[in-house]
Order: C-alpha cells, then sequence, then structure tokens
C-alpha cells in the first residue's frame, strides 16, 4: 500500500524576509519520513489572508494531510485560525473549551486572561484541538489540516501529539506536572525516572514567573496505565 | 513604486524527506530583502518532472522573478533545466556555449567529458546563461526564470551574478525593540501602532531565554523617517 501523502505550509512574513531560518520545515520532514508519511510539497506564505486561504485550499485538497506552522498566537498578525477555517468551509469564534483552558492557565499564573490572549481561542467549529504542554494555547485539527505553532519547541511538542493519531498507532496521551524548580536543579532525577521508563517520553520546559524559575514536566505515552505509574512516582519526586 | 515581487522554488526529494536541510531560501530571502525585491511566496516539489512544470508555470506567472535551486548536476534525477524549458515553452538540447565551457574545464583538468558530464550542457534555447565560478556548469535565466544550483556555495555565487542585473525597489529597512514582556501583554498596544502606521509591517516574534518570555517587535518599511517615526512611539510604550 502507498505511503499517505503530506503537504506543509509554513506561515510567516518573518520566514519569506529572511528575518528568522524555519526550523520546523525540517523536522517535520525527519519526523513523516520516520512514520512512513511522504512529505511531497511545501510552501511558504506570508501573513496575508488572501494567500493563507488559496494555499490551505489547494495543498489540504491535493494531499491526505496538510500540516501547518506559525501564525496561532495573541497578536494583530497571527491570523491563521481564521483563515483556515475560510478555506475550509467551518465557522469560526472564541470556542469554550479552549476559553476554558487558557482561563485556567492564566488564573494559575495570576495573569489577566485580556483579549488578545483570547485570541488565541479562536478555533473553528468541528476542529478538534491540539495539546500544547508548553504554553496551552492549543492547535488544531480541522479536517486534514493541523494547525500548530510557529515557534519550534511548540511546533515539535504539538506534532508528537498528533502523528500517532495518524499512523493508525494507539493515541499519544500526556500528563504534566508544574514545578516551581528550575530545570537544572531536578534535572537528574528526572533523567533517571525517563530511565526507568523507556516506554514513555519525558520533556521538561522551563519557564519564569514574577522571578521564579519553574519547570512544566510532561509525560506522553499511548498506556494510561504506564503513565499514571510515571506520574505516581513523578509527584512523589516533586508534587 | 511598490518593489518587485520574487517567489522561490526549491527542487529536490532529499529536502522533503529531511536528509538535507534546505539553506538557500533563508539566504535568498536575506539577500532579495537587501536589494528591495520582495519574496512573497516559495515552494518546495519533489525531483518529478510534472511537479516542477505545474509549480514554474505558476510561480513565474504570478510573479515579477522566480528563483530555482536544484536539479542541474548530471545525474539521473537532475531534470529541473528540461522541466523548466516545458513549463515555459521553449526548446532544449546541448547547447554549443555550454558545451564549449564544459569542454575547456575538462580538458584543463584532464577528466573525460563523458556523457554524464554532457547533461549539464542542457540548456533552454533563449536562455542566458549564469556563471558559475565554483565548478563550470552553468545556471541559466530563461524568461523571468532564475535556474541555479542546489550546492549552497554554488548558490549564492550564482546568485551574486544574477541580482545585479535585476531592478530592485527601495532596499527594505528593519528596526526592532527586544521587550522581556510576553507577547499577549503588549499584543493590544503593539496591534493599535500597527494600525496607526499601514505603510509599515509589524512583527511580534517571542522567545524565551533562560525561563524568562520575551518579544521582538519588528518594524520594517523603505522610509527611513517613518521607521524612526514608528520606533519612538514603540520606545515610548514599551523601551
Amino acid at each position: 500500500m502507498a505511503n499517505p501523502r503530506a503537504a506543509m505550509l509554513v506561515i510567516g512574513d518573518e520566514i519569506l524576509s529572511g528575518r528568522t531560518r524555519d526550523s520546523n520545515l525540517h523536522y517535520l520532514a525527519k519526523e513523516l519520513t520516520r512514520c512512513g508519511i511522504d512529505l511531497v510539497e511545501a510552501r511558504l506564505v506570508p501573513d496575508d489572508h488572501a494567500a493563507i486561504v488559496a494555499a490551505v485550499r489547494a495543498l489540504s485538497a491535493g494531499h491526505d494531510h496538510l500540516f501547518t506552522s506559525g501564525g496561532i498566537g495573541p497578536t494583530h498578525d497571527d491570523i491563521t485560525a481564521d483563515a483556515v477555517a475560510e478555506a475550509m468551509g467551518a465557522k469560526i469564534g472564541h470556542r469554550a473549551d479552549a476559553m476554558a483552558l487558557l482561563q485556567a492557565h492564566y488564573d494559575r499564573q495570576g495573569t489577566e486572561f485580556n483579549e488578545a490572549r483570547q485570541r488565541m481561542a479562536r478555533i473553528p467549529d468541528g476542529a478538534v484541538l491540539i495539546d500544547n504542554p508548553i504554553s496551552v494555547a492549543p492547535g488544531f485539527t480541522l479536517g486534514n489540516v493541523h494547525v500548530m505553532a510557529g515557534v519550534p519547541t511548540i511546533f515539535e511538542a504539538m506534532l508528537a501529539s498528533v502523528l500517532p493519531g495518524l499512523t493508525g498507532g494507539a493515541p499519544l496521551l500526556s500528563q504534566s506536572l508544574r514545578v516551581m524548580r528550575g530545570e537544572g536543579e531536578i534535572a537528574a532525577e528526572f533523567g533517571a525516572l525517563a530511565q526507568a521508563f523507556p516506554d514513555l517520553s519525558m520533556g521538561s520546559y522551563p519557564f519564569s514567573q514574577n522571578g521564579v524559575y519553574g519547570t512544566n514536566l510532561v509525560i506522553r505515552g499511548s498506556d494510561p496505565a504506564r503513565l499514571d505509574a510515571a506520574m505516581q512516582r513523578l509527584m512523589a519526586l516533586f508534587g
């Protein structure tokens, strides 16, 4: 049987002006090759509504999957979600599930969930949210289009959530623990835990809040029982 | 006057499989920005005749210039010249000027100018050769399509031959401000500033450093006075 065929759409003025060098395309190419999905075309377009709509239409129609990166943040030039909705003929608004995720996140941080941040809850009707273990604001899958962030660490984390569902494998589950200690302080014990659970994938994502360093520890795997076992050990170490 | 608009087509299985990481796109983007030519779209396609023909047709018709990289060497998968000829409705064969260049080169080296190497003399009728100071085998310009090698050093050398002959607009200038605040916090005011300067392009690029979130705010435009005015407002807001 032939491999599924995929395309990628990289969105952002900063790539085409040469200010930023894209790295998501190369990362996606390697990951898809590893999974037996053929990346057969890629396009780069600026932050331009009509250009994004046209590219999404052409690439989603011509391939089994389309992966996009960029343009889903809180600023005025983040227009990907609306453009994808239009291209796919879906309605879009501030969706309750995404609003709840973000509200809870900013409440935990003691940060205002202002209008700009609410922009990141604009999700098309019928889309499935893509987990963002790093900064919460979700991506989404609408039809065969997988919409992900442009920041490489977040793109890579989102892709890790999406890929297992495409290749017929068991869906990848994740659990996370927020620890108010710096990465360097917990790295040795966290690394030992990762070695004790070679069937799971463990990642750490540093942040700082009000001048205090913290780390989000994320565990991914397809077996819920193993995930629970690892989380219990994690809680015992740092909970 | 608006800047000329350009597109790029990156050709090669090795990029889409993740085996090789393209660097020519980023290099071209920076060079065009410096010259006042706007790179407004890029595509990557595999070594597939029909895919190259279709992309060359679409991109050369829709832009002032199209730059291609890859697929002009001596092996069976080097099919760019023939595909570009077909896309542009030109005949192609072993052209005498290119044959003479290569014959002299291999004579100097004492190397056989065999059939495979002669493939690199396939140049469309009516095309202008692009100098290759590194390994002699030329690129070519046919209509508004500039066909160059995929090897980065050769691509860069060929581009240096091509760019001075193209008419650029005013060079795009940029100024940026690094702010140690998250995107969501500054989005509203930054968006309002962008609306106040519709002739400039403003983008925000989040980063995290040692666990601290920050944002690079970038303003681009071709009028230095307008750029200075916008930067003053930006500094007053976030400086």
